[in-house]
């Protein structure tokens, strides 16, 4: 038999498959439960906006056809709203094909990267596939500590990935200090901003768009899949300078964005009074987290995200499975080497009553 | 300013965007028309199956959550239909992203690949991103030349890729022929299959995925795009061995594919009905050309799939505009080197009448 896995470019054989929260179905499957609330991939527990459902509706009698290649409309719509030139955004199928798509155009085996300590798994493992030098930078109190970050630049270094807000940690790096740093870098090396949580910051909503003409080397990525509720569809986009907005576009797979997502992003994107409703919501619930740890006396670090990150002071491995017997979903983060930690989406007032309920009787 | 474009891997700045066919949105802008029919991207005419939209309209209500990473339940179906091994198959955002994933984890600059004449543009695009060397068969009239593909390989040949049926040209390899051929080729070297218009065969469907056992170096692509009528949600699958599937899977994002996209695949596995009528009425369509052409001593290239492709015997530049004028957007194949003919997706019937009507006038 040939050997396959040997001839598989780069660091592909060396990495191990993504570990998925756990999908609902499967945990009603598997434990035979009825009734499942999952709090383990930081969704949006609203539901799609009502505009976005009746243009999905609609779009559907036209699925056979394939979607708009140049998502025209939705660029279009992006400009109207935020001002972005329609010919510096590039659409992905969820900003995770875009973050893979900038990995495969400019991280190779003669470049490093640079990604703080907990950051989004995909970063490193799309390095690891590249054969790129990693080098991770140690937060300080759970915070990309960006003055370190710039000291690690080198001669090789091609690219500097920060999520903002973080994930899994839940922190953020305000938006001065943001821009200061990102001016500081050498235009040689790309910044790739991660924003999937941006929104949930609410007034402190970080505006590195702003940027980028004083910043060629910015790339900026967002979601459709957080704050605007729409993880299934699968749509985020991504910012940049003209000439890397090309390049990326002709990587992607000519339809890669599907059109139902085309059109719920669409549609949400006219729906302020929806994506207003689940910032406050979540901030609100957000609140509560933080209270109820306090009142138990668990470490929670502080959140600007729609997940919290709580340091229960010791292994988690058994308090996550009994959660899951009770048919509550979280996301234990020993892939990280947090073993004391959980990290917990934030759901809906009563998603969360569930939860606290039975942590009351678990801790 | 720092040249991005020099920074970017392999080959990547030396291609040119992939030219999908004109969305009829773009065409009812940009020529003020009203009613526009499209016959360019070889879409199925008839709409998605009931059972279909009535699943996907169900799945909306979740889109908020992430999709199934695994494709847990499509699997199964595919497995219950055609009696795959879930283990085997790799789902994808359209057969589109699992050959650009193949391209990626498989070719690079120290192999080659064959590829026959005239076939779908994104081959040659993928081998010249990964700086791979083409091999390029010369078709024996429009059709694959299966000894000079074997004749063709090397040391270096890391992959062979057919479409059967092929596109643009419509013509096809028959079972056993493509069957014999398969198992000549040293198992070193990977044959993919692109089988996206396999289904309008009709009786003549090849049962390539019958091979997989003896052939461990087969790879088979389908798509949801055609046949089943789903271009518009992005869904298609891949069969290989395990090891191939497992390393193709640890490359693509876990997201990969919607969840809309998901279900409305599902569904249509289970609409028979739905399927059989849309290959009875396109073959039955396609006589229609045949006829047609026959009538007016035009070229038809005999198709096993959803178009035709036409030589009008002069340069079709002209008539391509003048159709799209009429709201008829053809396709036309100058890309391909092909000045004369016309890339025709067979419609509904309704549609095809206008189509000949058209013709009348101009031709």
């Amino acid at each position: 038999m040939v050997n396959y896995t040997a001839m598989a470019n780069g660091g592909l054989a060396q990495i191990r498959p993504y570990q998925a929260g756990k999908p609902i179905e499967e945990v009603k499957r598997e434990l035979g439960l009825e009734h499942v609330v999952k709090l383990a991939s930081n969704e949006n527990p609203y539901g799609i906006s009502p505009r976005a459902l009746k243009a999905c509706t609609e779009m559907l009698a036209n699925c056979h056809y394939y979607p708009d290649s140049h998502g025209f409309y939705l660029k279009q719509k992006l400009h109207e709203k935020f001002g972005f030139d329609p010919d510096c955004i590039t659409l992905g199928d969820g900003s995770n094909e875009l973050i893979n798509l900038i990995f495969q155009t400019f991280v190779n085996d003669k470049v490093n990267v640079i990604i703080p300590e907990l950051s989004f798994v995909v970063y490193n493992m799309e390095a690891t596939i590249a054969n790129a030098g990693v080098k991770t930078i140690p937060l300080k109190n759970y915070t990309v500590d960006l003055d370190a970050v710039l000291a690690a630049i080198d001669d090789r270094t091609r690219m500097i990935v920060l999520t903002n807000p973080g994930n899994p940690t839940g922190t953020a790096v305000p938006e001065k200090k943001l821009h200061a740093f990102v001016k500081k870098v050498p235009h040689e090396v790309l910044v790739v901003l991660d924003e999937a949580y941006n929104e949930f910051q609410g007034k402190d909503f970080v505006h590195s768009t702003d940027w980028l003409s004083e910043c060629p080397n910015l790339i900026v990525c967002r979601t459709f899949s957080k704050a605007y509720g729409l993880a299934g569809l699968r749509i985020g986009y991504m910012l940049s300078n003209k000439e890397i907005a090309s390049l990326i576009n002709r990587l992607r797979a000519p339809f890669n964005v599907n059109a139902v997502a085309q059109s719920a992003a669409l549609a949400t994107l006219d729906d302020d009074a929806y994506l207003n409703n689940v910032i406050e919501k979540n901030a609100a619930e957000r609140e509560r987290y933080a209270a109820y740890c306090a009142k138990k006396g668990l470490k929670m670090i502080p959140s600007k995200t729609n997940f919290v990150a709580i340091d229960f002071g010791r292994e988690v491995k058994n308090l996550y499975e009994a959660l899951l017997k009770k048919g509550l979903i979280v996301r234990p983060m020993g892939g990280y080497g947090l073993d004391t930690i959980l990290r917990i989406s934030i759901g809906t007032h009563e998603e969360n009553s569930l939860l606290f309920a039975a942590l009351d009787e678990l801790v």
